[in-house]
Formats: C-alpha cells, sequence, structure tokens
C-alpha cells in the first residue's frame, strides 16, 4: 500500500480576483479596460497593482499569481505526475480549491496562464466541455482535507522543525496517503488555521525558500524514496 | 578542492532578437510598435510569434525565453547559488552569452523579464552603472568553454547513457571545476557540436524532461553530494 502516490497542496496560493476594496483603484480600471473585462473578473497581481496594494490588508500575502505558475510548471513536469503519482490542489487566498488534471499541459507564457485562471474563476472549469483540466470551487482547506482525508498532512514552513527532506520523504513514502502543504505566497508564514491542519510542520534549510525550489525537492525525493528513477530507467 | 562549486550552463538556449527575416511580418511590426521599439530590437516569442516563425529554420527549437526564466527562477534560489557555490551562464542559440550575477533578483513577471533581456541585448549590461547583474556578449558555447576552462563536462540528453542522477553529482562533486549543460530550448536536440563540447553525454530518464526539472534536479543532488543540507541545518 505504499508508495501510492503524493498529494501536493499548494496552500493560502497567492491567488484571487481583484477585492472589493479595490475595484475602483485606477491601476485596476486601466487594466481591466484593456482586456474588456470587469476590475472584478481580472487577477489580483502585484506585478500590475502595486500602488493600489498598498492599502490592502496582508498585501504582502497577496497577489503573485507567478507563484502558483512556476510551481506547477515544475512539479506537472516531473516523472512522478506523468506516471498519475502526483495529485495537485491549489487553495487560494480567497477559499478555492484548484483541482489540477494530471494531463494538463499549462500555457508556459504566464500572461496566458493568468487570462486562463480568470476564465476559470468567471466558468468553473476549463474546457467547459469534455473532461475538465482545471475545475475550481468555493472551498476552505480545512474542507478539501475533510474531503480527501489524507492519511498524514505535513507543512512546509520556517516555523517548522528542521528536517532532512530525504529522511522526510522517506517516512511519508511508507504512508497509505500522505500529503503535503507548501505555502505559494510570497512572504510571511501560514495561518494558525493552516498550521492547525497539518501533522507535522517541517523545515528544510536555513532560510524561506520559494514555493517552487520546496516543490521540485519534495517531489524529486519522494520519487526516490518509491525508487521511480530506477523503475524508469529500467 | 571539491564541493568548490558547479557551473551551470544553459546551451542552445532559446532566446534571441526578432530575426532579420522576420522583422517586415505583420505580427512582429505589430508587437514592436506597441512596446515602442524596432522589430529587431524584441525578443523572438512563439507566444506572440507563432504564424510569423512558420518559415523559419529550426524554428522548433527558437523563440521561448520563458524556457530560461522558469529555469533561472528554480536554480537561483536554491541555497547552492546563495551561497555563492553555482555559477551560471545562458548561451543562446545566436550565439550570446549572458553572465548571471549570482545576487540577481530576476523580475519573477516573466514580461518584466522579457523587457529586461532586450535592455541587455540593446546595451550590454544591467544594470548600466554600478555592478553587473546580467552582461552579455558575443560568444560561442566553444569559445566559452575555452574561456572557463571546466574540469568536466556533463551534457543532459536523451542521446545520452542512462545514469542515475545522485551517482552523476557525486562523481560531479569530486571535480574540481564541473560543469553541466542543459538544452533551454522546447524541442529537439543538442547540435553535433555541442554534444561534441562534452565529455559525457548522459540521460536521466525515460522521456525527455523540461530544462528547469533538469536544472532543480542536478543542483539539488549536488548539493547532496557535497553536504550542503545538512550543513545548512545543523
Amino acid at each position: 500500500m505504499s508508495g501510492m502516490g503524493l498529494i501536493l497542496i499548494l496552500a493560502e496560493s497567492a491567488v484571487e480576483l481583484v477585492p472589493q476594496e479595490l475595484v475602483k483603484h485606477p491601476s485596476v480600471l486601466k487594466l481591466a479596460k484593456k482586456r474588456g473585462k470587469k476590475p472584478n473578473e481580472i487577477l489580483l497581481d502585484r506585478s500590475y497593482h502595486h500602488g493600489a496594494m498598498k492599502s490592502l490588508k496582508d498585501a504582502e500575502k497577496r497577489g503573485r499569481p507567478d507563484i502558483v505558475h512556476t510551481t506547477l510548471l515544475e512539479t506537472l513536469g516531473t516523472p512522478l505526475n506523468r506516471e498519475g503519482l502526483l495529485e495537485t490542489y491549489i487553495h487560494t487566498v480567497d477559499n478555492r480549491i484548484i483541482e489540477i488534471n494530471s494531463n494538463v499541459r499549462l500555457p508556459v507564457n504566464y500572461e496566458r496562464f493568468a487570462r486562463l485562471l480568470e476564465q476559470l474563476y468567471a466558468v468553473g472549469r476549463v474546457p467547459e466541455v469534455d473532461e475538465p483540466l482545471l475545475m475550481i470551487r468555493k472551498q476552505t482547506l480545512s474542507q478539501l482535507i475533510g474531503e480527501i482525508k489524507p492519511s498524514t498532512t505535513v507543512a512546509f514552513t520556517t516555523l517548522g522543525e528542521y528536517e532532512y527532506l530525504s529522511e522526510l520523504c522517506k517516512e511519508i513514502a511508507i504512508e497509505r496517503k500522505p500529503a503535503i502543504l507548501i505555502g505559494a505566497f510570497p512572504r510571511g508564514h501560514f495561518s494558525e488555521e493552516t498550521l492547525r491542519l497539518a501533522k507535522r510542520a517541517v523545515r528544510i534549510d536555513r532560510e524561506a525558500l520559494e514555493a517552487w525550489v520546496v516543490a521540485s525537492r519534495a517531489v524529486y525525493e519522494y520519487e526516490l524514496a518509491i525508487g521511480l528513477p530506477k523503475r524508469r530507467l529500467r
């Protein structure tokens, strides 16, 4: 029953539509007009809304969809995912869950990825017909974990205990249904609520590492722990 | 003398300015006008020039600066680079060498990264004053390798021999000045010329993996081989 696969949850991801309090800000209006959308139909993005975000609560953790994009490009291209052994969820700061079909080929261009997310928020799934590659629903992280019921949940955070990633992944690999939580936000820490959902909180380096660095290493060490590289080179 | 650092060369990278034969194509003219630049001052990018690229020689290997962007985000954020033990060069398909200062904080937004590369092509270094973070020069891969003189050079390619990455990196780690070549292009193989520059050609998976997946794993295994994670958690 071991090595059945890994559940990757990008938690508190800095993805959301422009919140109500910013819909009248000039930088938001300008970008919405350019894209032919309403202000609350476009993604909050620090690259374009830096000025507008100054007054926003928890601004340092928000408006960075690029983190999810880069991290997904990294993990969806791994042998683990190609083998169908990686299950990926995005939990967003506005409490949506985006479910990723492991067969999806994401746009490599960031702007196209951002437009795809906006479409997803608007219509709930893409493509609208046939097997969905991305699906979004209103759900908290706690509800998601209640639904998928991992056998263990590990959060990566600099608030956690020092742990060698290789040893951690060996422990995870003998679990029936392990899940890992990686924060896909630029600064700050998981909320207390998120931390309470994890059985363990671990840190793997002296410094805070970017989500894509942590994710790529965790997936790779999990592959090593289940012997995937050897199986694939045989 | 071992574990002194790793040289990462992204080779034949799909980065170049719009070539002469495409400067009059409508999609190129439109984008150049929008950006207030001449057609041959903007980057070739399949996301915008797909139609124009149909007639281009070796088109399948060109026009994907996003590959370099995602790969650099992945490798520059690693502990190895933060320790100053990763030396990074981009060799482009139009035979430029871009030297990356390990202290650079690249734009996370792809469009800003692309504009930065265009500025680099135009002025040769950024920033123009103070210590340069990015420098570009006309140089072939062969000339670069002649200049930096690695003690060994390993090319990652599906044309190479099967090799476990962990074993490869243990061998590399006892080298005085090892270099690895990773192709930062979307399809196809290294040229014969590039392959001749490598002492060894290795493949690490049954399938072709994206440059950022190979790079993140190679850097991480090199870190393990020199004992960096243990040193940083002590």
